[in-house]
Formats: structure tokens, C-alpha cells, sequence
């Protein structure tokens, strides 16, 4: 499929889509109604550049759901069964958030700002509705809306260097999944040590779009001794590093176990969220099929833009649902939701693509 | 802008979408996660074709919201200020939906089937999401989902004609917004008589996603004789016509009084919608902004990627939100959110366009 992309007000510009465009965009994909950019140069050299350099990556299309007063941090807990007491001021959670029957609506990081304000970093799906279905159907005392918040992720080895460059040195002491208030022509921005590959980087929340392009460009101007480039979430990258995909790779069908997010879910003591009473038991049992790395024997194969079943003889035992060529291993990395049956290290499938069947290898753990 | 669509199994494909490309589709849109084409041969030979032949558009893309159970009528009329008391099964209502501060969150389609059970036909948003929230917080009795239904639409002057050689001279009978079952294959589909175009047609809610290639193929070549084709909504038809578009030319910013639909609004007696105290207010003093025609003069504009204001002398009065070149009136049609001020029949304006200010006159009435 090379079919364009058509333009409307509908699918939303972001704050920094003249940097994007300026910079040669090629292709795009849609997320949150938003424009996300997927392809600058080729998949290979915007990988390559990925895992030796430091790119700036317009990710606004991760919406904010902010929850404001009093019920914010009950409202919070009543979405995900990962257990929140223990959060700080100053930390992102990695939070799956499950319906009233376990199955997931979105896997967002958490940013929690004080004990009655949160902000939902989100994926593709609009989680407001969620949210603010249930503020108004449990009359709980809270604000939730969408404030003018465009997240902008730096990734790659020199990220820290870029970083500390424009914010000053103190941003390398930030943690992981931790966050910092660091200034910006006079504003202070909220930036977390954080993003969607495995070559390091922060995410920082831009709010108020009227700084994100002068941002935009200071980070450019800074970079150009790493050889900055403007980038994108790579789909060999995040394959490789195990990083999931809401609506490729799991979908409201599938619980966080299925997911493998079982390590997110403290179900027994998640007091009050909704999905708990479904998760008990899943919990308990453990899942019938699990998401699984998954490599895919011989050449390139085209994108995988449906669901590719997972065979063991006649016996569909699974299906794959990301796929990509991987440079430095040399082998198609894949995503895959596998059956019990089949999910141990090593397992020998077969993979219905494309091209024909293709052997595979279940893998217990992911590449990067 | 003339960037590619990457795939990825998070863009849903759709049961028709195998014709879709088999037809030569150029570009697509994403709509609810889910491929819209939005061009096959031109923009020009598009509309001309569906102004006086056939198409069948795959608009699957309008996921169906199932609400089933003894409250099922009972959270409808929580969704809408429109009221749905004399509403039977066999009709369809256009039902504004609206959160608890009248803000509107989706334009949908509401198919009565039964009194418990209901669709919802939906335009650019997660509304499953806001409708499950309330489901839960109100605990009420129903079942909320998403079921395996996909709209596929009939639209053009021979629009009748294909259907009745498909589905017999019955369905020539089907009124405007009233539906009827119809057999295909021993299966029976409802159909009613509605659609995204204003030259007349139907929409088949294929239940079934493995019968809609059978049913794709045989309107194909049924309609061979009025020369039937793959056709899409169309920018500059549905622009003439008035039809809006959800995430184009309103948002959760916009009450339902200025998107122009206050005649859907019976505030008074809409017992139960959510949004109701908040939209009293409005429904009796009125809005202070409107959506209305404007005609742009000059010749075919850039298309409308972001808002265009529109300008009395220094002060901006409004902005437009879709635009496009219309061959059957000769002048580029547009619609704009119009300030009171400014929004009388004739009245004068400029906008800011991509190729500089153009004048442009507000009419009260679209044009088709």
C-alpha cells in the first residue's frame, strides 16, 4: 500500500508540524486525531541515525488527560490496577488502564503532578471519553480535560548531551521515568527522563504551543554538533526493544496479562479500580495467550498491516501483530499475542505472511 | 502537503477494504482508527461521477455503538438533548451528543432496533468510551460495545435503481432516516435510507465482516449498467450540501446550537441528557457564534488543513474549518464557525488563506 495521506482540519497539526515539514517528512500515520510523522529519510537510516545520534521527535500526538480537585487521585486509581499509593510528586508510571471486564482502553505513563493533579500521557485512543464518563456517572468532585500540553521526546545516545546543552547540567541527574521542572525562554516545562525507544532520551511536556517551535529550533541549532535530526518512533527500534503498541499489538479484548504487563497489576491491593473484581481471577490463573517476541526466518518482509496467523501444524496457536526487518540482528523482529501452548523459548512456529508461510521462533525475551 | 499513509495493524483495515484497493484507491483518511479513501481517480471526476451515476463507499469507518439491555433507551436519552420519547423502531434520529457542559463529543446516527436495544452510527470519536464511562458510574442495566457491523453506503442518482437489483423493488419504498430488513445471501441486513451525500441513497449495516466482499462484488456488477464505482465522500459535494464534519468544523468546544443543530435540541423536554442544564442557557438566548456558509472568491484555494480566520477589517470574526473548489457552482465553498456580528446572508468578510486574503461573503443557506 503507497496510498497518500489527504489533509484535513479534522486529522490535527501539532505544535511543531512546520519543524516536521521543514525537515522532509515523508510519510505519516494518524494518532489521537493528530498527524504523527513515521519516515524522514529511509526506515534504515532514520534507524541507524536512532541508535548513533539524538533525534527530536514531534510526539504531541500524546494527548494529556488532566484530572484536577479533589477526587483526582481516587478518579486516577479507579482507572488502572497498578497500585498508586505509593506515588510521588516527581514520578511517571508506566499504568494500564482496564474496563469494568479487565480489557485495556490505553497503556499511558502517569505524570503525577501534586495529590489532586494528574496528567495521562496517553495512546492512541480517547481516553477523555473514559474518564470523563465516569466523572460524571460516579459525581465524583474533578476536573478532566485536555490542556494545551504537546509532548516533544529527545531519543538517542546523545540526548543528555543535546539536553543539557539547552536546560543546563542538571537535567543528566533526572531519573528514569522521573521528572524535573527545567526553563525555557522564561517558562518552566515539566521533562521526564522517558519516550518510546530503548536509546535513552526525555520526553518534555511543551505547554502552551506557542513555544514549540522556538524549542523546536533552539533544540536543532544546539544539536548540529551530534548531528541532531528530527525523527520518529522507529518500528524496528521499539520492536526490538519489547516497547508495545495500543491497537497494533493489543486491543480492548485483552487483558494487561495477556500483555505482559502482569508486573504493572497489583490487583489485590489496586483498591477501587473498576476492572479489579475481572482481574482477580486472570490474576490468579494466569493467561491462556501472552505476547511474545517472535523471529521470523529468511528476508524483509512487506509491513505488517493486519493480523498474520501463528500456525503449529493445522493449529492457529497465535497471530502476529508487529513486524519488522531488523538491520542489526538480521532477522524480521515481530510482535505476537501466542497460546500457552506454544509461548516458551524456543518454540518452532510457522507464520502465514504475506510471502507465504515463514518458520518462526517464539522468544522469551525481546532483542535490545 | 503530499505525505504517504503508513500502515500498521493499528489503522484498521475494513471488510470491504480488499475492493476498496482492487478499485485503485489514491489516498486515504484514518477515521476511528480505520481507513477512509478519500480519492480514486480525481477529485473533479469524483464528484462529477457521484453527482450523476453510482458509487459504493466503504464508510465502515462508522463503527456502530451497541447499547442492549432495560436501560438501554434510558442512557440513549442521557446522551442527546434531542428528544427520543416518540422515536419507534424502523427510524433513524441525527442526534447530537453532548458532555455534561453541552460541549458536543460526537454527531451520530441513533438506529432504534428495539426499545432495548440500539446503534449508534458514529462519526470521529471513541464515543464507546464516554458511553461505557456512564454506563459504570450510573450503574445502570446494559451492555456497552462495539459489534462486527460495517456500514457500506450507496449514494448517487442511480442509487435506487442498483439497489433494487440487488435487494428487490422493495426497498424503493424505504423512507428518508427509516430502515427496513432486506436479504442477502440468507442473511438478513438492515438498510436505511441515508448517507453522507445529498444525492439521495442508502446505507447497508453489513453484520458480518465475512460477507461483505460477497456484497461488495455484487453491487459491482449489478450496477455495471449505470456505470457504478468505488466512490468516498467527497470534500466539495458534502460541503454544498451542509453536511458538517465532527473534528472539522466543530469540537467538545462547540454546543450543538452553534454547529447550527439547535432544531435537533429539545432542551425543555429532553428529561435525562447530561448536558441539558448546561444547554438551557443557550437554547434560550441563542449562540453567539454559528456555523454558516461562505463562498471564498477567486480560484480553487490549497485545501483546509487548519483553521483559515476570517477577518472584518482588523478583527477576526470567525474562521473557516473545510473548504473546496466547487466545478458545479464555480466558486469555492466553505464552511465557517461566524460570529453573531457577522453572520447575516450577504454579509462581507475576508479570510486569510494559504495564497493571501480573499474575500468572501456568509450566506445563511449552503448550497445544494
Amino acid at each position: 500500500m503507497t496510498a497518500l495521506l489527504t489533509p484535513t482540519r479534522r486529522i490535527r497539526r501539532t505544535p511543531f508540524s512546520d519543524g516536521v515539514e521543514a525537515a522532509g517528512v515523508k510519510a505519516y500515520t494518524v494518532y489521537n486525531h493528530m498527524l504523527l510523522p513515521t519516515l524522514f529519510r529511509s526506515p534504515e537510516e532514520d534507524y541507524r541515525h536512532l541508535k548513533s545520534a539524538v533525534q527530536v521527535w514531534d510526539v504531541a500526538v500524546e494527548r494529556q488527560v488532566e484530572l484536577r480537585g479533589p477526587d483526582a487521585g481516587r478518579l486516577m486509581q479507579m482507572l488502572t490496577p497498578r497500585d498508586l499509593r505509593g506515588m510521588l510528586p516527581g514520578q511517571c508510571y508506566y499504568v494500564p488502564i482496564v474496563d469494568e471486564t479487565g480489557g485495556m482502553l490505553n497503556d499511558p505513563v502517569a505524570v503525577k503532578i501534586s495529590d489532586d493533579r494528574w496528567w495521562i500521557s496517553i495512546a492512541d485512543s480517547d481516553l477523555l471519553y473514559w474518564v470523563k464518563g465516569l466523572a460524571n456517572g460516579w459525581r465524583l468532585d474533578v476536573l478532566v480535560d485536555e490542556p494545551d500540553v504537546s509532548p516533544l521526546a529527545i531519543q538517542g545516545p546523545h540526548a543528555d548531551d543535546l539536553m543539557a546543552e539547552v536546560f543546563g547540567d542538571a537535567i543528566r541527574d533526572v531519573r528514569f521515568f522521573r521528572y524535573g521542572y527545567f526553563d525555557f525562554q522564561g517558562r518552566s516545562l515539566l521533562i521526564a527522563r522517558s519516550g518510546y525507544s530503548k536509546q535513552g532520551g526525555f520526553e518534555i511536556y511543551v505547554e502552551g504551543s506557542d513555544i514549540g517551535m522556538p524549542l523546536w529550533n533552539a533544540l536543532m541549532e544546539a544539536g548540529k554538533k551530534w548531528d541532531v535530526r528530527a525523527g520518529c518512533p522507529n518500528g524496528a527500534e521499539r520492536i526490538e526493544g519489547g516497547l508495545l503498541s495500543y491497537g497494533s499489538d493489543m486491543t480492548d479484548d485483552n487483558t494487561p496479562h495477556e500483555c505482559g504487563l502482569g508486573k504493572f497489576c497489583d490487583t489485590q491491593t489496586a483498591i477501587g479500580c473498576i476492572g479489579r473484581d475481572a482481574l482477580l481471577r486472570v490474576a490468579k490463573e494466569g493467561p491462556i495467550q501472552q505476547i511474545r517476541a517472535v523471529e521470523i526466518e529468511g528476508g524483509p518482509l512487506p509491513v505488517c498491516d493486519r493480523w498474520w496467523p501463528i500456525k503449529a501444524g493445522k493449529k492457529t496457536v497465535g497471530r502476529i501483530s508487529s513486524a519488522a526487518w531488523s538491520w542489526d540482528h538480521e532477522v524480521n523482529v515481530a510482535v505476537g499475542m501466542v497460546k500457552l501452548s506454544h509461548w516458551d523459548d524456543g518454540d518452532e512456529v510457522m507464520v502465514e505472511t504475506p510471502e507465504g508461510p515463514r518458520a518462526a521462533v517464539v522468544r522469551e525475551k525481546f532483542w535490545a
